[in-house]
């Protein structure tokens, strides 16, 4: 009854998907458990076994067989159907770009990367503009390969976010801006609320040990997953049933808790992709912003509700006393939801740090567009942040360079984020009308019946849709602001005395 | 200058180590930090990995490489000779086995592995017996792919100590019998040993932090090594400049500083192979009997000596006041080498150790030439424990289901450990040689001189001579049991009062 094409599809790139996770546990590995000497010889495995998956991937019989199978001989929704599809777009995507143009692009991000690092410590932007003309260069180069589009971001933006237009991201964008900058104007008029207390000495096998309660209660396994300390927190996933977490348990704040969340979000995510799927193209999720959507949502829609610090409060105030025993619950809400502009994306409140992201999608534009010189950027990047945030940038370390993306070559990964604030918002209003009251459940500590409608409603799907085929399935409607902003104004918005 | 034949056969043999690295970590991963639950994606990208790294080897393209190139065209000791010579060897061999065999003994073993902990649990040989079986077939149809051997185990051997025969091993191992079954008598007339002191109550945090004060005066740094908590003590390399050591921190007694001295012997083999070779067949230790030479060295005449004891049995008791406070160095050096016969052989002393091999050498040549059932393989291990250790075997878990070994499909394998004692003392005897009085080195907590001794002599040759050539360049003589014999007598045998 199969196809045996589709039968011997199906082996090829169940052994690419095999070198893909070789790869995930060498990078893995790297982060949290090489030793530094290592480093050369990990290098020359990982470009190896990277530049393998790639071989295997585009293989003349790959697409062969993609040529003798036709998607609309199944069901839309159907697992061969979908892995027919999405296979032939990931092929076509990678047939076009030359074998040594990715290689110089992996060289020039790595060159660049190992200068961002020192390039920031010592607010030099001059060592590192470069590297960015260099990496922008290359970008230039990518897109060439692609049929020409209706803007040039599209095509960087693609590899992000499969089909997403620029003008749709900035549509969205724009109404963003429009209800966040008088939003923000707003709060900060109505005063400052308190979060001294945030701040501190915080014993970080403590903390660890908090936010692993946490995760626990979320539906994190000693069987199934890990949670490693990092200097930057990421997840990965080296295979089903094996899900990392890492983050930094820094010593003088709690910023590791709402770090956790965040990549548990990303983590269940991919815990949650239908066991059918595993070991194809399918066996993921399905595209940055609908990641950063989940990863949003465990962060902020469940652990910084009022209902979540309930439960949690008193067990925070019971491992952190000194800290924490004269801070009431409502003030601890208060604080850890406090708005206010600040210099650092990564540790922006969750209304300002759309314009963090806003400003980069622009300057992102302009670069690709060539209205912007990489050398130029320092300048542009301060302006806005005084026109968005009202904030006066002291060096380049706080500005420009804080982010390592452009370094590593990542133009298009920004909006990303911004858009998975969106798109969290959307899914959990369809959640709440399905589930009712979840305020109560999280209350009682009990989040079994929020993830399991998230697995079964987004999670289950993997791949198999595109993006904004996925986002439709789960909330009924297109991608929208509109509940994102709605939520941002209910929940922060200052309350008339 | 150089032929552009053997430019790409480095390139090609380097991709096949990139792939060997990339299963080396994903075997470290699992035994070391994988959650269980990525058992079965580990399991799939570990076989693509591993049959990658096998087809790249096996490649039509390296076979005409080492056709067109002659070892003779260069200096027997160079580099270049070395590498085509070794290359060729490794290559010959990997072409004679079926890939489906290779298939069919892995899934075999994976199967055994898995039944072998059951097994053992319950005592339950018959649960295993069906899977020995079948290794054994398998190994039968191994050992035709090669041309008719002096004797069939030469054929198993050669995959552990290449080009070492039977017959020599016989001769060493008979030796070792004849003198050491006497000596363990000798011992036991002059009375036991008290040990007590060694089993009790030990913090394995303080385990650890010894074991580590211990190989960090040896060479260990965080730079290059790593040291971590498994089951089952292992030492493995992910690449250059990254030596991951694990051991098994038990509660109840000190085994682990032995194991962690153990391991750091074989971590440091690999560590000082010459950067020339690294990256080609030529990086590696050239042998698991001359790799387990370096692991006794570095327990045994290291770590078990009267003069490394003097250095550190102070700080020993330090940390284990309790349970050493009262216990002289002297009678704690007697414990630590107290010989006596036992059932478990990777708790056995330095000189019972030997017949624990011998007894498993001798039912391994019976299996394998058909001259005994894997059926009876219980009644024969427990007749040969009565006569050649006196000791009576109350079940088959501590019996002949005490190692994995042959569930794993190895046979072969165990006569390496007792050739690895006997060339560890021929090394140690040179070493003495040249370094005169390191006892008193040793008093002092200073191992840098033997550990660049051992590193200049015997670790940067690699894998470019056979084993027996560099145990001849190291030692001026062919593998000796002499030597060994007499160290055996002079440490322990009882000293007439």
């Amino acid at each position: 009854m199969t196809d045996p094409k589709l039968d011997r599809l199906k082996t090829l790139v169940g052994e690419v998907d095999d070198l893909r996770k070789a790869s995930t546990i060498l990078f893995w590995d790297q982060r949290v458990m090489m030793p530094p000497g290592g480093a050369q010889a990990r290098a020359e495995a990982s470009a190896t076994v990277g530049r393998l998956a790639h071989e295997k991937f585009v293989a003349p019989e790959i697409g062969e067989l993609l040529d003798g199978l036709n998607e609309a001989d199944y069901e839309y929704d159907s697992f061969e159907a979908s892995l027919i599809r999405v296979t032939r777009r990931d092929y076509e995507k990678a047939m076009r770009v030359p074998p040594e143009l990715t290689g110089e692009m992996r060289r020039s991000s790595a060159l660049a990367l190992s200068a961002w690092g020192p390039a920031k410590q010592n607010s030099d932007f001059q060592s590192l503009l470069p590297h960015l003309e260099r990496n922008l260069d290359l970008r230039h180069r990518y897109v060439e390969c692609f049929p020409k589009p209706d803007e040039t971001y599209d095509v960087l933006l693609d590899d992000y976010e499969p089909l997403m237009k620029t003008a749709e991201v900035r549509e969205i964008f724009d109404e963003l801006k429009r209800e966040l900058v008088p939003l923000i104007q707003e709060i900060g008029d109505a005063g400052e609320v308190d979060s001294s207390f945030l701040r501190g000495e915080f014993d970080r096998e403590q903390q660890r040990e908090f936010a692993l309660k946490v995760v626990r209660r979320f539906g994190y396994t000693d069987d199934e997953w890990r949670l490693d300390q990092t200097a930057h927190p990421f997840m990965t996933s080296p295979g089903e049933g094996d899900i990392r977490l890492t983050t930094n348990f820094r010593p003088n704040d709690l910023s590791s808790i709402f770090a956790s969340m965040h990549e548990f979000g990303h983590g269940v995510y991919e815990w949650g992709v239908d066991a059918s799927l595993r070991r194809t193209p399918l066996g993921s999720g399905v595209s940055l912003a609908v990641h950063e959507s989940q990863s949003r949502s465990w962060e902020n829609l469940v652990g910084r509700s009022r209902a979540f610090w309930r439960f949690f409060y008193p067990q925070l105030q019971q491992t952190f006393p000194a800290q924490l025993g004269s801070v009431d619950d409502e003030a601890f809400y208060r604080a850890v939801n406090k708005v206010h502009p600040s210099l650092i994306r990564i540790d922006a409140d969750e209304v300002t740090y759309n314009l963090h992201i806003i400003l980069r999608f622009e300057l992102e534009q302009e670069l690709i567009d060539s209205r912007l010189e990489p050398r130029d950027l320092p300048q542009a990047w301060n302006e806005r942040m005084d026109e968005y945030l009202g904030i006066d940038v002291p060096d380049d370390a706080r500005g420009v360079l804080q982010d390592m993306h452009w370094a590593g070559g990542s133009l298009g990964y920004f909006p990303t984020y911004s858009l998975g604030n969106v798109i969290s918002v959307q899914i959990w209003a369809r959640l709440q009308e399905d589930l009712g009251d979840i305020d109560e459940q999280m209350e009682r500590g009990e989040f079994g019946e929020i993830r399991e409608w998230l697995r079964t409603h987004l999670y289950v799907l993997g791949r198999k849709f595109t993006p904004q085929e996925t986002i439709e399935r789960v909330t009924g409607s297109r991608i929208d602001p509109g509940p994102y902003v709605r939520y941002l104004r209910e929940k922060l918005a200052p309350q008339p005395a």
